[in-house]
């Protein structure tokens, strides 16, 4: 038993579908948060520059206290995940690998489809982790730069969202892919609006629930769990100030988010 | 005579506007430009996240020998100048004064639009200097915080755009408004389109040139201009490694972007 925080960290709000999964799967366990929305978005940034980030954060939270990282964020979980690992003390778990799980277990055609960053796509994790997992699996990539944007600015139905959402996706309709892996944390926010673009021929697919379950695991394995004689608490930071928009993906989400702190990340020596 | 740069900074790539105009100015002058694409969008932070990316950005200039600095950056100018004139031991030019100017040269109906960021127009920073300048002025302000995004994604001509264009400025053309500032060093990139979403009835203003301008006069007043005998470098550095789209920004703005170097910000202590 142990009442140390799971941190999850993002480079903004996305990463809070990720809490959101983790206080179904893990009523029991302190959350700490940490959004980097002084440095938001990491989707057009280079690897060199995502690693960094990081590090930084994971450091911080490790140093307040933190038993395990979670990395809810598509762009840093296919970026920086090796880098944490070889450098953090806890254990490390990113949404790239529960994706690839969760799509495996939805497809049927065997062809899936991943919408997410630029940086996400052309890192090629997730093609790499499906073919891995399975030789014969057909994967098209959809880089969608301007959707994180689009959900800061709150426009979750909006006819903007919609022609840029069609641009990206309506190629899939004809691709035969059967599963949409929503390959950024923000964009379970826009599922309504995507699945209005792509018809009923896709199943969208994200990564919440099953990383949940994958952090469940380690945490058990580890012996690490928390005590279940009180419900854990929920610490959100942020490095800017929040705004507004915390506020819609609280109601979106079903968080509360009134709580939440500015936090300062110090940087790597 | 003093060969020492001159500094500019932006958010990312927008401040290469005035880069151009210096370039034409003050062809003498070694120019030192440092785009912070790895923190990039100031436009929807806070000032005091604001205020401290611009303290260090310009401590590291200042350290490597600029004899002035230039917020190329309208978010910046609108929220960093004071805390900046305060620290700093060399003159500041911001681009809200020069933009004011070239307002007040410009209307004649006594009624100034002005586009930018959401961080910028909330700062109230042009209305206040506008009003500061002529009482009889009426301002209409509009934030449009998706332009940065759409520009930095290289969308220059695109319906996209021009949707978003119309949302934000359409109502500005029965509005009585003759003049319309480009608030953001990055809209220049836009000019096209936003004519054509304006129509005939509005003068687009931008403050590169009256930057320039401000700028020399201040070296001049300072005997600080470099001597004649040779050309002016250019020396271009960012915070994360320069993408594409730095060599779009070059071509419509006539720079050789090719030496772009990585630059790291050392943080404040």
């Amino acid at each position: 038993m142990n009442q140390a925080p799971v941190a999850v960290f993002d480079s903004g709000v996305g990463g809070l579908t990720v809490v959101n999964a983790l206080r179904r799967e893990l009523p029991d366990e302190n959350i700490l948060y940490l959004g980097d929305t002084a440095r938001v978005p990491y989707g057009g940034k280079t690897q060199r520059t995502i690693e960094r980030y990081s590090e930084e954060i994971s450091r911080m939270l490790v140093g307040e206290g933190a038993k395990m990282i979670v990395v809810a964020c598509n762009t840093a979980s296919a970026l920086a995940l090796p880098h944490l690992r070889e450098i953090l003390s806890v254990d490390v778990e990113g949404v790239i690998a529960p994706g690839v799980r969760a799509a495996l277990a939805t497809t049927r055609s065997g062809h899936i489809a991943i919408m997410g960053t630029k940086a996400t796509i052309g890192s090629g994790a997730y093609e790499r982790a499906l073919c891995e997992a399975r030789s014969d699996i057909q994967v098209t990539s959809v880089p969608c730069p301007l959707l994180v944007p689009l959900i800061e600015e709150g426009l979750l139905e909006d006819e903007v969202t919609d022609m840029v959402l069609s641009r990206y996706l309506a190629p899939l309709r004809e691709s035969g892919a059967d599963t949409l892996v929503l390959g950024c944390t923000h964009y379970p926010l826009l599922a309504r609006a995507i699945s209005r673009c792509v018809g009923e021929k896709l199943t969208l697919v994200d990564s919440a629930a099953n990383c949940a379950h994958a952090v469940a695991e380690t945490l058990n394995r580890n012996g690490l769990r928390a005590s279940s004689s009180q419900s854990g608490k929920l610490r959100l930071g942020f490095t800017d100030p929040p705004d507004r928009f915390l506020e819609v993906a609280g109601r979106v989400l079903g968080l509360d988010t009134t709580g939440a702190e500015l936090r300062h990340v110090p940087p790597l020596d």
